[in-house]
């Protein structure tokens, strides 16, 4: 700045006493003055600079570095200081923050040297990411920076400290294109050791590419490797996987067809929904309960029970809310809704079942009809789907990517199909089945096909089960004994609700119960609940992963559980 | 009404064959037409009227019932019709509506005949109560049918068609004051059976009655007695304690000192603390996850955890969602919660242990200090103990009016103690207890009351606990390594929440599991889950109960807990 300012002068005409400047006009005294501590400070500055050069140039060749102070390992974090610097998070930063200085902590999602004196980074904040570059120089980033950035292993989580710039080109490779950040600090906060159990690109390969002929050579990770490593699978599902491309003659980089990770989006959607459940039904007048899951006897007939040593006795896992809701409705609570752990110990190795799962369940009185309670749940899922198309467009379309999928239909009220009719409905298409049989997995995939080239959705509603195919507790119909107040709801043909209007007579309920060959005994507080007069009530239970599963068609349950239990897993 | 407007006429005059009116005027032939007409009418009503009354005479005299469409036992609801009649709730009644007719589904809260002519009833209806009174006349209402209205069982449901009147005077003893139902139909929808399990007046009486001298012969009910009947002691932990008032000559009421039950109250306190929790997290960027219950090996140690029949194995309860959590945060979820069931098999028999229980679970990734995350959960709890006030006044007055508590304080920014102070505190008032000693439930209630004189709140953190009474996970403090990063929080003295920092660092932690002589083997998958790079965190774990209690200074957790479950207690 300073020489741009300086006036160009002749300082000092040997021939003359007087000074002119470069006009020929002669100087005042004070100008000259001025003019001679401006020259004194050009030499300073002179000196210093060669100096400095002379400095690097022994730096360079004696190989110290001038940088310890720009990288490494932090100690291990104990809280031991506050400094309260802001660290940025990778959405807050785009173009329009060229030239500022900012802090990040973020995973180190990709790296890749350039030569021994650049490389690039792709950091990673959940799902977001952005491009850095760090580049050697003589005065700051010496070589063994350089050395020790290449050298940080994948996914370790650093601390970088930047200037924010404009990349030559879009950076396509990231969440945030505009800017990139060149990095003039960076310490590792902690590192990852050792191997991926996967790699991230097979992992996040979307599935249709497995498709194709040309692909063949794409190695698939498998579920069960990626569910022994889930914590990394989780991380890496992020949606990275990369065409190269040549952007400009030194970035080469990686198209990433997905911005989003689709694992996070599954449980993102996941927790909407149960938002969603929450809220429609507290807008109407429903409660949360929590009701205990260790219970004193096996309920609902004993099998598929799991038990549990409780302290010199026996105990059991609730299968369900069922009864607890239930007793809840006879507590004049009227409307509850329940979240929690339901269990399972069935040995059904399927796509659809573990052994233990979240349950949505709601029960309520109603007035005179069943249908009262049909109609809340109409809404209830309406209301869910129309939510998740609303507020996670974004996730769903996260997940799409990865696992390509058919839009899901459903209708703004939703369409009710009697048994019988169904019954009906896969006769003529062929199936042989009686008329009080219950459907297997197949036969209502079949119906789902059927209704849905019928009524074009994917959601529907089946009621008036035949009763022998239903718990004790479940209504009998009033005018065929053979069926029964009792419904099942079904997503692309497979069930994701059961429910029914329940038995509130103590005195019949028993008669059910010992029509069932049920023990009396093991289920006496129960009954004795609707001793003191229990409202007519209907309720249903949700299964959470299965909404999500069939939501988005992922063809496996344990894609929508973070830590999914089967028969055959308990780890992680 | 005819009486009214026929003209008053002396209709013939056998002297003259002019028919004349009252006043001596001659009347028209087509007047007198008119006349005679209307004669005829009420000729005809005068004979219709001694029918009724000669067959009325009649029925009274054979015992014939004339009302017997207006009362009875109606047949087990199994959805039979849906007329779509509308029924009125009775939050919805009141003197604006007299003389409309309305259908209400009811509890029988309580009856009393006067006579063999009139009932009245308290009808009930999850909190809210109405007037009701049947009254015999000769036309509609037999004294059958009083006698079936004076029969019906107390909490038995009934379907009332009545007309909205204005009483007397107001109706102190309901919710409703200003306008009760003259009952013109009642049938049962559902009978109770037997008798009550405890007298409901001695349930709902107020505890401060107990303490009074002249009220020595009050019994109060058990409460292993009322949670054996917990599906009756939900309904009338209604505050209906009343006090016989002589409202008028006829009106011998009950004067209700609280309107709303105590025991809903509770449980709608409760699942307002978890909506706080949720908004407030979710406002945050929380995601919220559901971590499994069923785990492969006994985490933390293995003490107090029960053992689950798995399948051909064994498997383990989940004594909270700790290592899950994490794992969570390590998967780069970065801040998440849980609400769900936890299990400790602690044979503990005191008023604030349960072998089941509720969490309100948070975790969270921070950048420098663990105080990023006390800051947070500070935030959490104020905004909870405001919203509280805020939204639930009603239900915690109703609370407060059966269990008299004094009210809970706090502070805008909650005061933040360190163990050390604790230590000292506790030493002034002549506590003999060492440097790095935990504190026991009496040492905990003691500091309680200290900090209340000294600081003026009932809820404030403990910071850097010993390490040695904190589970391996706990990040040692940087400074002082017999401190830990770790916090406990208290209401009134007992503690809510524990968290800490936790230890990220898996070279570390699998160091700390070792010092605290844990099988490595049995934690192996939660070390390997930080192998890949987790940022460091922290977070805590809120015992939902517990909060109940001690806000409402209710004395025993089982109050809190819709159905609970101890060491003891298994059912219902």
């Amino acid at each position: 700045m300073a020489d741009q300012t300086t006036p160009d002068v002749n300082l000092v005409d040997k021939t003359e006493d007087l000074v002119l400047d470069t006009e020929g006009k002669p100087i005042s005294k004070k100008a000259l003055k001025k003019l001679e501590k401006e020259r004194e400070k050009e030499a300073k500055k002179a000196e210093r600079a060669a100096k400095e050069a002379a400095e690097r140039a022994a730096r360079e060749a004696s190989n110290v570095d001038y940088s310890t102070d720009r990288y490494g390992k932090l100690p291990m974090n104990q809280s031991q200081q506050r400094t309260g610097l802001k660290r940025e998070r990778i959405t807050d930063i785009n173009a329009s923050r060229t030239s500022e200085i900012v802090l990040v902590r973020a995973r180190v999602h990709n790296s890749r040297p350039t030569g021994a004196k650049m490389c690039f980074f792709v950091f990673r904040q959940g799902v977001a990411t952005i491009q850095g570059l760090v580049q050697a120089d003589p005065n700051n980033i010496s070589k063994n920076m350089i050395k020790f950035a290449v050298d940080i292993p994948l996914e370790s989580i650093v601390l970088v400290e930047a200037v924010v710039a404009k990349p030559v080109d879009d950076v396509k490779s990231c969440t945030v294109s505009d800017a990139e950040l060149s990095i003039q600090k960076i310490h590792v906060i902690s590192e990852a050791l050792g191997r991926l159990p996967f790699s991230l690109e097979d992992a996040s390969r979307p599935e249709a590419e497995f498709g194709k002929v040309e692909d063949a050579q794409f190695s698939r990770v498998n579920l069960d490797t990626r569910l022994n490593n889930r914590v990394v699978d989780l991380r890496v599902g992020y949606s990275i996987w990369r065409i190269p491309v040549l952007i400009s003659q030194i970035h080469l980089c990686h198209h990433i067809l997905s911005q989003t990770n689709a694992n996070h989006a599954i449980f993102k959607i996941q927790s909407g929904v149960c938002q969603l459940f929450r809220e429609y039904l507290i807008g109407k007048d429903f409660m949360e309960i929590h009701s205990p899951k260790i219970i004193g006897a096996a309920s609902e007939g004993g099998a598929n029970v799991f038990r549990v040593r409780y302290f010199k006795g026996e105990a059991y896992l609730a299968q369900s809310p069922q009864f607890y809701k239930q007793m809840s409705v006879a507590a004049d609570f009227d409307r509850v809704f329940e979240i929690g752990s339901v269990f399972r110990a069935e040995d059904s190795n399927t796509h659809r079942h573990m052994t233990e799962f979240i349950g949505l369940d709601m029960e309520m009185a109603f007035e005179e009809h069943y249908y009262e309670v049909l109609d809340v749940l109409d809404e209830l899922f309406v209301s869910i789907f129309t939510g998740l198309k609303q507020r996670f467009s974004k996730e769903i379309e996260a997940v799409r990517r990865q696992y390509p999928f058919e839009e899901f239909e459903f209708l703004p009220k939703t369409l009710r199909l009697q048994y019988a009719e169904g019954i009906k409905m896969l006769r003529e298409a062929g199936v042989e089945i009686g008329d009080y049989d219950d459907f297997n997995t197949e036969q209502e995939r079949r119906l789902g096909r059927l209704v849905k080239e019928k009524y074009h959705t994917d959601f529907y509603m089946l009621d008036k089960f035949p009763l022998s195919v239903r718990p004790f507790y479940t209504m009998p119909d009033p005018t065929n004994p053979n069926y029964s107040n009792s419904y099942d709801f079904f997503m692309r043909g497979e069930e994701v609700l059961s429910g029914a209007q329940r038995v509130h007579d103590p005195a019949f309920l028993e008669e059910r119960a010992r029509a069932h060959g049920i023990d009396l005994a093991t289920i006496q507080p129960y009954i004795d609940s609707f001793k003191h007069a229990a409202p007519p009530h209907a309720g249903g239970g949700i299964g959470l992963e299965r909404v999500i599963m069939l939501y988005l068609n992922l063809g496996n349950i344990r894609k929508t559980s973070l830590f999914p239990r089967d028969p055959k897993r308990l780890e992680p």
